[in-house]
């Protein structure tokens, strides 16, 4: 394994969870078929994958076992689709297009988007709650997950994203949202795939935890910065929104140059939060690299 | 406990109820406030608490421990009331008044009432999965909610009820999408209610199930003949609602007087179901009375 290059690990695990997910989707051929025909719609030939990337690499800090791993990924990525679906929606960001396709409510419908998120949320849960492992690691897991999810981690992100717009937030709040709203998740990813190997140590919790901050801040940082130089064709998404709907950002805050630097930083902090797992967090690493350096 | 009233024991559940709600939802003292805050309004202070009620009756049948049950109560509950909001939302059912109270989104607004029903959910997970049973009961539990709550349960009912809207059902399409919409979340109260007293056997399972599946059909019955019988005020929301949107009800299909014929012989049905349980399912019987006999 350590052996493959990082392009071709991560093609694979893009690859191999495209297969996880039509698996652990319901499917297409049992009734509501139009409700799970969007969850696949909404779930399938998306992005990067970069949290269930995160799983993966983390869960070969300690070996974990690949399906339970490809099972906490599904999981994870299934409440990310779902907040992308309700995010999308015109009572939220309104947002037309995402990684280039019509998004759920424009494919299908208002009422339809509403439950495909609530849908997908409950199969995250169910994903994870019929894992393999030894059902109090399970659990610790499914806490995880609820907590990262809720509103002290994504959607109440998301809240104080949506009560921010047209006001002018010092770093601190932007951090403060973005740790909710990204980085929530992001971490849960981790943990989850360290979790998969091992009970883990305080000690491996804390630096999961400062390699997770500083990708969770570098990730957003660099989405400004591609909001506000990249196209839309390139993004997959409608670019300078956050501009348009006067949303503060690290560039409108920090400006270009300074958010690159920022960046930057926060790809030294990761790596220096890996030390202690040595070659076992190359993929970790090069996670780190792929978010700062990133085209789309 | 087996001395008191039925109304006496309700109202001790209820007033339990909101008690527990309150400790297990996020305190409005903490941010995201407004988040918060909206997540009590959306659940507190409201109706029957009819799953809560069934949770206690079932746990009652192998003397299941108190905190445990709140605890699944609160979980169901909050499932409940996330689908109430959901539902109330402009591009679903579109009401504006719930148990008498403005819905959530016209009290807030359509983004915060897509957030708090997002985040009940996660924190409906999060409480069961911080349960106190053993480990692998615990996680029974929630595989159980998230099934319920999913995509074949109630996500799924209310995906065919949206998609019935002005079709002509026959009676079995329509007991099929309530036993989806309204049944998986009452059979799930049953059963996370016995499953808090013991691990359950083959044939206590199926016992619970027939109780289950008349209670489910019960309510929606009783819920069609009201709709059509009493006014808003009584129901504390939209009477008359579902012919105004071309619904097919019970009612339609099968008029007023078999309707009511129908749910007593499913009370009928109901006790049958709980014959082995002896004396211990004495309030499981008092709810099917409760459903029948409901005046709002």
């Amino acid at each position: 394994m350590t052996e493959q290059s990082f392009e071709g690990w991560m093609k694979s695990i893009q690859v191999e969870m495209e297969v996880a997910l039509v698996k652990l989707l319901p499917s297409v051929t049992q009734k509501p078929a139009r409700l799970h025909e969007a969850m696949h719609y909404a779930v399938l030939d998306g992005g990067k994958r970069v949290r269930p990337l995160l799983v993966h690499a983390a869960g070969a800090l300690f070996d974990a076992d690949v399906a339970e791993l490809a099972r906490a990924a599904a999981a994870v990525e299934m409440i990310h689709a779902y907040s992308l679906v309700h995010d999308d929606m015109p009572c939220m960001d309104d947002d037309a297009l995402r990684r280039g396709k019509p998004t759920v409510h424009v494919k299908y419908d208002e009422a339809c988007a509403l439950l495909v998120g609530d849908a997908l949320q409950a199969q995250a849960f169910e994903i994870l709650a019929e894992g393999g492992l030894d059902a109090a690691r399970q659990l610790a897991m499914l806490r995880l997950l609820a907590k990262a999810s809720g509103s002290f981690g994504m959607c109440g992100g998301q809240a104080i994203d949506l009560a921010s717009v047209g006001l002018t937030l010092s770093l601190q709040e932007l951090e403060q949202m973005h740790t909710l709203k990204t980085g929530a998740l992001l971490r849960v990813s981790v943990l989850l795939g360290a979790l998969a190997g091992k009970a883990l140590s305080e000690n491996e919790i804390a630096a999961l935890d400062q390699y997770s901050s500083a990708i969770g801040l570098a990730f957003q940082v660099v989405d400004d910065v591609l909001d506000a130089t990249a196209d839309s064709a390139t993004l997959g998404k409608t670019a300078g929104k956050d501009a348009a709907d006067n949303k503060p950002t690290y560039v409108s805050i920090l400006g270009l140059e300074q958010s690159q630097a920022l960046a930057e930083k926060l790809r030294t902090d990761a790596y220096r939060a890996l030390e202690q797992f040595g070659d076992k967090a190359r993929r970790l690493r090069e996670l780190a690299d792929l978010i700062v350096q990133r085209k789309a």
